[in-house]
């Protein structure tokens, strides 16, 4: 099953996508056209972890080496934004990058646990874009929270999929186009450290919640992108997450 | 005020600290001797911003240059203890050591705040004990989620303690002591970025939210810790905190 949360009519809403109909069906059961509601992330976590250089390519593309364990950071949920939500692009940023991941849900409280059930502890699956500035990755402490923390840099969605609806999390195409055209390609059965190996690695020193989420990391192929640009990542089987690039709002919060 | 969160007869409650009588009274008016509760993190960030190397002599004692911009860290709230909780040791770890900070508690909305104004969106004070594993901060990738994102890594409060109630934030003696000894001295009039132009840094790229804390630095003093130490952190006028070093349980969760 597909799942969102949505806005529609002024009230926050948890359904699911009806494929054949081509609508999302709240809890209630009223149904609602596509278009006539705004999506949100499908899920809202406390934490969500990110994987830096988890593809050998895209390290290699960066001229960093791979380091031996899977190196993390924090992404804050202040940064999340649903499907068609616009990223706000930085007034003085030079070279703003996409980053098309698979991002696991976690779907029940995970603490120590062996990489051969971690799977056990997975509700679905998601795409993200795990926006980046690379201006501001210039020193010792990386990758730095300005970022990748953004409001709007945590484009999450469209939909979480049941993990049972995908036979292996580790063989899936990720892609990404920019107004179309191919940018980014690769697939999770590149991953340099596979979704349940991430899985103990975090939680052998770190609760997971319920709806946390696992950013596992991004292939080879970042290019820069402008605004009035369209991002559209995918992963194959999970979903198509798409966001306008607008310029920053000014004064004020987003 | 002093503002707590604790646990008293099953039930999680708000209240604040009458000083006078030694007992917590929570928002219904009842009072609870102080230790006849479990002290909770004063406050339920959604999000924790800490400062790498934010006093100059905390910097040079790692051997490490001063970043001209603030140097920002997320620390997972999962990470969150009360006051007396246990700090749990890694089984692993050569080196787990304290490092005692002012916390400012956020009180409203805030993105795009100058410095000038700064002070307006903080709603109060609290005293955090930034744990940190130095063993992982071995790459590039610093400061590692896994140095200073375990469970109990995070000890805040004992309370929370209204803005106007500190008459100056840039001038609190902050210090820890280890069973009674001095290990660790500095004063906030060191910051190398103050709380107004950390708030005005932070804001400029990401919304805060009452609750949202920022973890301003440590000073100079780090030293390690070891299973059956007690850990006092002090900053002067807002609190101590205290926490007991405990061996890490065996499997399952924290």
């Amino acid at each position: 099953m597909k799942r969102a949360r949505f806005l529609a009519d002024g009230h926050v809403r948890n359904g699911h996508l009806n494929a054949a109909e081509d609508r999302l069906v709240d809890d209630l059961g009223r149904a609602f056209a596509l278009d006539a509601v705004s999506f949100l992330p499908p899920v809202t976590p406390r934490t969500v972890v990110g994987l830096a250089l988890n593809f050998a390519d895209h390290a290699k593309e960066l001229a960093l080496d791979q380091p031996a364990e899977p190196t993390l950071f924090l992404k804050p949920v202040s940064s999340l934004i649903g499907h068609l939500a616009p990223i706000h692009y930085p007034d003085q940023a030079a070279f703003l990058h996409y980053e098309a991941e698979l991002a696991v849900v976690i779907g029940r409280p995970a603490r120590r646990v062996d990489a051969k059930r971690a799977l056990d502890v997975v509700g679905g699956y998601t795409v993200a874009n795990d926006v980046t500035v690379r201006d501001y990755i210039t020193n010792l402490f990386r990758p730095p929270v300005r970022a990748k923390g953004w409001d709007t840099f945590g484009p999450l969605g469209p939909y979480l999929v049941d993990r049972d609806d995908i036979a292996d999390c580790g063989a899936l195409e990720v892609r990404t186009w920019v107004n179309g055209e191919l940018r980014q390609q690769g697939n999770t059965d590149q991953l340099v450290h596979s979704v349940p190996k991430l899985i103990e690695f975090i939680t052998s020193f770190m609760t997971l919640q319920p709806g946390d989420v696992i950013l596992t990391g991004t292939p080879k192929g970042i290019s820069p992108v402008k605004v009035g640009d369209v991002i559209c990542c995918e992963v194959a089987g999970v979903g198509r997450l798409e966001n306008p690039v607008l310029a920053a709002p000014v004064g004020g919060p987003e």
